[in-house]
């Protein structure tokens, strides 16, 4: 176990996904390196109304505390109590155009310890795509590269990360997933630290290669106020999400994380309309119909 | 205890409050009747994008269940797996002009049941105020107003209810309180019955003399983008407050009420900017520094 080369893999990809999309975006990134009083710290990358995201928010943290939080032991009763360590890349990105999708990253590491027994550690993340005005061509190759980032992991894989990010990504209170999904595990500690580290670098090396040619391809579509103010009413089911059910933003929030780089992940403009239903057979009413709905994008 | 007495008191609030903010508004509130597949409903009435109020939400709902939600039973263990009856009116009021501050009000009865035992009940209620650019003199209407509601019912109440609320409506994450507070109180069945849905009644019969008078005397100042984009901005602090903390919407959403209905307090229109501060002496500094500190508004 080498939480140093972790780390060196964690810093080298934030860095790789705020170069290329500054090049994309045409604005360079702003860097916020912050502490922790309790130990630890992070560095927040992000762009503010830039030529292509309204927001973009790239963070890597690594933080270490006496208590694992209550958010983080949920699962795993037998580690409360411990001290714990955690790193991990998270990257949220909000384009101004409609006809981009919004997309997450996570990947991240952590340990749960306690004297006169062996540590606990293991692996999550994974990525998902949160549409608004969706194409089939870019779920299709969304999907796609996720299911390549995994092919070197087991036949069975990329369909149980699948199911888990359909199952995670979800909102009960509307009976309705958060976007087209795309992947996502937690608790990876078998069969060792280097095949699950090599999985967890690999999803996050796919990350760019899954979301960079939709962007490319879409950022520049004309678009008016009936596509920003349906944008708006979407993000509210992301803030919802995030506030709600997240357990990486409740774990950041309990875990005396920064506030302002964990909430960087929320959607810089954002609106509820009470009851609203889409026009059947709309542009609107085919993201409920077509896309959020469950479906093996990427095929056989 | 007399269930009939406390809901046609809270439809009665309920009309009265929805006829009056009519007036004012100079639209008709939308009617929405709901019912719940597991047991009662509601009416929800709501005005968007109305003369006065950008989003204006006050709803009646009477549920009960199998089961008393977590978040009704975490601060009551001894309750866990009693049958409930809950009924109230909830009022969150978002103006669209700047200087008029958001404002919410419930009033509650609940009633945890198990055969063989005695019935388990209580009220709950409040009402607080969130100011964008607040008026000192409108602070301390609303304050007074809430004394005078509690000024039948011991000379400590006051006191102790305006305590309660300021530490409930606090945003532990940002180490800030949600607005300028009022009362809260929960729990409530001591000293009896009539005594305490006196208390109730008076609480929500409070309700328009403590904000008509700020509503009517803000509603018309000019503003611009600049105030529209700070109380997009605090509507934030909103959202998250609702979202990770408050009991009621959590309530609501986990005893399968309706999310419409529920997230109808959620604000119309909002912002998120990553780390915004705002400049040293402006009005909007005003806020944080004369205003969401813990006060004695009502003064002697």
């Amino acid at each position: 176990m080498d939480h140093a080369a972790v780390r060196r893999f964690f810093l080298g990809l934030q860095d790789r996904i705020v170069e290329r999309l500054a090049a994309i975006d045409g604005t360079p990134f702003r860097r916020d390196a912050w502490e922790r009083p309790e130990g630890g710290g992070g560095t927040a990358c992000l762009i503010e109304e830039g030529g292509v995201f309204e927001r973009a928010g790239v963070n890597f943290s690594h933080v270490h505390g006496a208590q694992l939080p209550p958010s983080a032991s949920a699962q795993r009763p037998e580690l409360a109590g411990r001290s714990f360590r955690a790193m991990g890349v998270s990257a949220v990105l909000h384009p101004r155009n409609p006809y981009v999708p919004t997309v997450h990253l996570n990947v991240r590491w952590l340990a749960a310890e306690r004297p006169g027994a062996p540590p606990v550690w293991w692996f999550g993340g994974g990525m998902d795509l949160t549409p608004y005005y969706p194409f089939t061509e870019d779920a299709v190759h969304f999907h796609r590269t996720c299911r390549d980032a995994l092919a070197l992991f087991g036949t069975d894989t990329h369909r149980r990360y699948k199911t888990w990010c359909d199952d995670y990504f979800y909102l009960r209170h509307r009976r309705e997933p958060r976007g087209i999904g795309g992947i996502f595990f937690d608790d990876l500690s078998e069969p060792g630290f280097d095949s699950c580290f090599e999985l967890t670098r690999s999803v996050g090396e796919h990350f760019l290669p899954a979301y960079v040619p939709l962007l490319e391809r879409r950022k520049d579509l004309p678009y008016g106020e009936r596509e920003r103010a349906f944008q708006a009413y979407r993000r509210g089911r992301y803030v919802e999400f995030n506030l709600i059910y997240d357990r990486g933003t409740l774990f950041g929030l309990q875990s005396g994380g920064r506030t302002e780089a964990i909430l960087m992940s929320l959607p810089p403009r954002v609106a509820w309309r009470y009851d609203w239903q889409p026009e059947p057979g709309s542009a609107e009413a085919r993201l409920y119909t077509e896309f959020l709905v469950a479906r093996d994008w990427a095929g056989g």
